[in-house]
């Protein structure tokens, strides 16, 4: 079942991103009703046309489809759990920052007490909340996405549904801002090592952004076949030879007084992957030193 | 003075990368030289047409544009610097894999014995030198540069001159290769995390890749500006919150039992910003902390 009309919707937690939630709900028609733990925060949303509710249960009560965005897991059970009975039999969208194990544990404590349980994870800030481009990634009840998949995509067109296991979303979130965290930070080291040239980051900044279309964008599809073929083939650039250009590259930023752990480490995993044999495979093969500390209890 | 017919060329080194050097010089009717310690690696370019040097002297005498790709710089002083006279007046590109400052001082060696001297970086791996996306970089005399740009192309269209200062073409390098590296790692990181929940990595790697094109590509360009004007405005993400995320990333990747030396190292570098004062600014103030290091002796 799908929805007809614009479904009513509660948003409790109005921090910055609850805030512009609710705004993009109450814009497209939705009966929005939201709640905040500081009231005041509620009083703009309400002049937009929600309806203010003074207890978390009443907003709980108030509709079929409830989305929760609060500080942290704490402080989604402490609101929730013990109005249990009122959740019963809804939707709860939870986009609360969390783990992956977190998010299946909610998900478990959702299931035991008949939540429909989807959780999300918002890959946009909150201007961007309601643009085409923003991006939210969801898992858990496949059901409670498809039902108000139309409501859910308001937030952002480019919306995903990952699968059941409730943990999915947050891998993903993780892994994807784990990627662009190491972009950016590796875009600064190289800003900063240019920059003892007086190389403007702004001059320097056109050539990483092609280098990233031309080699790495491709290079990441031949990474991510290997891996999963779980076989290293040899490599045009064979990894021992990667190693010593990377005390190249240290001695480089050393030379500049530049700190240079990051790139230590990264050297220590190619490092070891090679003294594991890989000696002439290429970059995908430091997977096998990344995920090594599984096997360590 | 550019030059006419294709100018006679000695390259001095056949390695991996050298010798597919020396073949493009042969393949575009250049009148090629080749010398390499081991004499046999020559075997296979005079059989293309090259002419065999006996020593690295006759080698240097054949041709007005000398290009010397060996080990490192000390394996090319060995070579070169007893032959100093045999080198006066000509060009001499050299390819060795260095740092800035071992480009910079090898200039200084080059113009107190008048060889007019270019510093290249070839950011290409052997298989790819000739085609129109191999990136060379240059920098140090740019009247060499100008006078052989068509011969220094052959290897990759997309080459390009620098500056004067004889360290940019390795600041570059190493600044791009850099960016690579952890951009590469960080999809490998989050390809870890993802496997953790029997993601593929060719599942996950589409989405890097939009994400890469989406947020990295563009948010780069303001990285870059704030950078330049030293100046970082309250961000849509501000760091302290960002700091309080990526706790949340590392315990995910904790609780999978995955390496987090990196992204502690980035939490570190954003912890000390955040306590520097940035607290509502966005990444491009991390710069700071990754340049602190040069303010101590």
């Amino acid at each position: 079942m799908t929805e007809t009309n614009p479904v009513p919707v509660s948003v409790i937690g109005l921090g910055a991103m609850g805030s512009v939630l609710a705004t993009a709900l109450i814009e497209n028609g939705h009966p929005t009703t939201v709640w905040n733990r500081s009231p005041e925060k509620a009083d703009p949303l309400v002049e937009q046309g929600a309806a203010r509710a003074t207890t978390v249960t009443e907003a709980v009560q108030a509709s079929p489809l409830v989305i929760v965005c609060v500080l942290d897991y704490k402080a989604m059970y402490e609101l929730l759990d013990p109005l249990c009975d009122a959740l019963a039999g809804r939707v709860l969208v939870n986009l609360t920052t969390g783990t992956p194990e977190q998010a299946r544990e909610a998900a478990a404590w959702a299931t035991h007490r008949t939540i429909d349980y989807l959780d999300g994870a918002i890959m946009a800030t909150p201007p961007a909340i309601g643009r085409p481009d923003a991006f939210l990634l969801y898992s858990g009840s496949q059901s409670a996405f498809e039902r108000h998949e139309a409501t859910l995509k308001l937030f952002g067109d480019a919306s995903t549904y990952f699968g059941a296991d409730p943990g999915l979303a947050a891998l993903y979130d993780i892994g994807l801002l784990t990627s662009m965290y190491m972009s950016f930070t590796g875009f600064l080291y190289g800003a900063a090592l240019v920059g003892t040239a007086d190389v403007k980051a702004t001059a320097f900044a056109p050539y990483v952004e092609s280098f990233l279309d031309g080699v790495v964008r491709g290079g990441m599809g031949q990474l991510a076949q290997q891996i999963d073929e779980g076989h290293y083939p040899d490599d045009a650039s064979p990894l021992a030879m990667q190693a010593a250009g990377m005390t190249t590259f240290i001695k480089a930023f050393q030379d500049e007084g530049i700190d240079v752990e990051i790139l230590q480490h990264i050297k220590g995993l190619t490092d070891r992957t090679v003294a594991d044999g890989h000696t002439k495979a290429g970059l995908a093969s430091l997977i096998e030193q990344i995920r090594t500390r599984r096997l360590v209890p």
